[in-house]
């Protein structure tokens, strides 16, 4: 292995550049010729390629996105896309591949290996926490802090008027974001597309807490879980009292990513670079039990990772 | 002058509680009894008094919205509910009334007065800068930090993706908030109230700065403008690529306030409580050339505040 | 068991709040009375203690500190302060004690269970991160993210006038927030208890670097490893140019808690009062392979928390 | 006038970088060539220059420091060094300078005017808030939301060890910050150079306030009035009660800009441009009654600046 390139893939997601940072570096350190290749899968098909060295990435830890830029790219998911990537690979002297992206990026990375024997190891880069095998991907807890600073300000405001406050958050078939925000928060339920709702159930207790006295309250909804306004139109005539809709939308991708996702991008940089360098051919790096681990590619996708339960119910107890 | 009321009004802005305390405290300074009115003219008219001492203001200032809440109560617009509101000021005792709110708050401030002889000073509370004859509102200065955090989250996603965003910011009748943050974050483009849009020069400008090689864009819309997505149905076919929409709501109401928003506050509620003893009558505490002073309500609710035009030719200049 | 007893002891750490709110609230659903004790073992002694509801921890989470209060107590080190805290626990009726604290504040508590068979529960709240058996405490990562910021305002300042900056952090006897704080800014060094340092290969590796190019400088130090004057004594002289000492101080404890530092205070709190139910008697609960499980705190109090020395090489290969 | 070259100069202050990009694309704009002059009167000295387009000044306005980095020069503030200067500029064809600094700054841009004839149009950049006839230097909004801040934070730990903190701020001549951030937080009292302290007086009342049940206390400090220590020896002896000293020191400097900094910078830097372009040859560009105004340099510099004591008073009035 004497030359590995880089790719960001998919929704960015803040620690994105911690990680580069850490492939570039890690592999200059260890004589390795480092490639930075531009907008994802996209720029792999074009050739859009270049040599990155030391100072390529210096101050970028700090900076949210992805220099690397990245997309959704089409191309990629078909045979003959696959092929041209594997010729650009090739003709620049490629031996192996970090692919920095979600579950959609990776199994286009698993079908390239396959197809035409590169090394791959990936990094599990998004927002949503759906990734199995690993108990955090990067950006999770940046996007965690962000929905919750968002929501203590929802919040001022929904005491100074008395207010219901329903909120969207990412997560399209996870719940990990709305669930952890709720639980951060102290917010009065979380709808999430892992738990059904009882609308009935849910607007008696919220209710009983008004009559208890709670002026104000905030509904946590995951994006995939049906909606903010999907949740509103179910509960507005129930309770009869005033709902406000909030979506936060891409703010949740942005900003300058949290310690903890600098160092999980950091550590999973450099030891993607240790993996491919010990021949590992298709795996994913992993936190497991506070250790960087990979695990192969194939146990990643099959798996779906699932709600901690035991949060779903403390959220929901201790409001 | 012995007992002064004080009451916040419409929708909350950061800082309401600093100036809240200012009064309470800067009051009993001056050997005043000051009664807190909860929710807004609703709570005037039920008579939800308090009096307020030293301790029951510590530890607000910092703190978002407003801990004597708000309403928009349409009881108030009405001759019989000013008349009930009269009725409980009178029966508590209270000759003078501090109302923290914006121009519909005043209107109905300056009818109390009028109607009931009651001496009325007003404490600019809004985050939309729309009312005239001060340089600044309460809250502002936080809703722009706010915006200004939320478009920097933006414009990491934006370049990363080289997307075009529209991100709709607070502003009914007012476009400050919409120019100030494109200022502060270099956006493209700002759209408000106040200056309609030739569509076709503005794709324009847009596709040549593309052209230019800038990778992100981002367009920011006051809602009084039309909104986000009445933006993005004039943009999206003339430019010919992917945009995305994010409308902030009402995150932009709450969170800690500035210092900026803390300081003015204060000095407002200060000023606001002095005014009353020297006899002020119907007047709005203003901001002009740094100091504070009172203005006759009368002037305040005649005159529209104006956008600043160099400031919109700045923003389009340098961006 | 029907009452139990809680405090917060030693050093406040921010989330110290959540995890009072959730032994307040899950005893309280666990039909348990919760008795707050007020400053530490010192309200212990003199009986400071009040019974606590569902609304009396409403809207703390958010808030740095404790609102129970803290103190290092003197009189209970001795076998006469114990028995006085003791006889205040009975005739308070208090069947079991949650003590949210460092190792300091556990010594003692072992104390008191040994000498009076008192139940005692440990949750490990301290920014030091120097607490054995568990992964994390409450509040180490809202700590590592404030310095993390701190750092990265001196860092603008650096490159700005092209110096040096050597930053002193917490950590007495551990150089984990150094460590990480240095890993997730790209320090150039930490300097840590844990690990000696040779000022002459570290002077000459910041001379190479500063002729390569590189025009900030910034050395992370722990409190306990000597200083921040102390190593600016060593290092000016052998490298030359400007240094600047910054000693972030007591601004590392407050501040409202991370996300991170909210779930894990409430996770353990829930715990804390779930293991006295389930009959535990002298027991820390910790964060192990992102679980909370109850460990003898004998265990905890014998064995000294490592570094990981893999961080380390990791932050000064990078940097 | 077709070329004007840009340096900032002295202490960094968070908004240079806005005012470097106001001047580089407003000149761009209005056909100017652009020079960039590195590291302040030593890159004048040393003919460090580069002509700056409008994509060099990208995404750098939120961004603390200056890219152009900065310096104090003792050379130039001989005759020797300004010649030198003067013959670097003239060498490179710049006929007018924008000086972005304090006033020490503009002291060396003055002598270069008179000596040299060179038009120089001065923009105030400190965070000390010490320059005559401007309300506000770039860089003093951001500093006092940053010691706000780090205020709140101790405050935080204050209140839970009943402790009192005292904070040195920046502010060598000047209370500003000091004065502003007391206000803002609700200190207990403010120690500026501008006035004299009566210890015994303080102290009776920080006791008093004690006694009527206050459990926290912070004085904040400028380090122009004898800095932290010596505040903590006059009071501890007086007040007989713990005290901690917090020096907030560099991190004042650094950070994103607020939104006010970087609308200041940039209408500041788009005016300087416009008034060399108008034939001012020594002036500074001033905030004044809420618009940018030249004003001459040597008015700037024979007055100084004082403190508002409407504002002193009621920072004590209101804690």
């Amino acid at each position: 292995m004497k030359t590995i390139g880089v790719l960001t893939s998919g929704g960015d997601s803040p620690g994105m550049n911690a990680a580069v940072r850490a492939v570039v570096r890690f592999g200059v350190r260890n004589s390795l010729r480092i490639i930075g290749i531009q907008r994802g899968y996209c720029g792999l098909i074009d050739g859009a390629f270049k040599e990155m060295h030391f100072p390529d990435v210096a101050g970028i830890m700090e900076r949210g996105g992805t220099i690397l830029r990245t997309s959704r790219c089409g191309e990629f998911y078909t045979k003959e896309g696959r092929a041209k990537a594997a010729e650009q690979l090739k003709a620049a002297g490629i031996d192996g591949l970090v692919v920095i992206g979600g579950e959609g990026s990776f199994t286009g990375a698993k079908f390239l290996h396959e197809e035409h024997g590169i090394p791959i190891v990936g990094i599990p880069g998004t927002i949503d926490n759906d990734i199995s095998q690993t108990d955090m991907c990067v950006g999770v807890d940046t996007c965690l802090n962000t929905v919750v600073d968002a929501i203590q300000n929802l919040k001022d405001t929904a005491t100074s008027h008395e207010r219901a406050f329903i909120v969207e958050v990412m997560g399209r078939s996870s719940g990990y974001i709305a669930l952890c925000a709720a639980l951060a928060t102290g917010s009065e339920a979380a709808i999430v597309p892992e738990v059904p709702i009882d609308w009935d159930k849910l607007a008696s207790r919220l209710l009983e807490e008004r009559k208890r006295g709670k002026i104000n309250c905030i509904i946590v909804v995951a994006e995939g879980a049906g909606g903010a306004f999907h949740v509103a139109k179910n509960l507005q005539d129930r309770i009869g009292y005033e709902t406000r809709v909030t979506i936060l939308g891409h703010i949740q991708r942005g900003g300058s990513p949290t310690a903890f996702d600098r160092i999980l991008a950091t550590r999973m940089g450099a030891e993607a670079v240790k993996a491919l360098l010990e021949g590992k051919s298709c795996h994913m790096m992993a936190l497991q039990f506070g250790k960087i681990v990979p695990v192969p590619m194939e146990q990643v996708l099959k798996e779906k990772k699932t709600l901690d339960m035991t949060l779903y119910q403390l959220a929901h107890l201790l409001s």
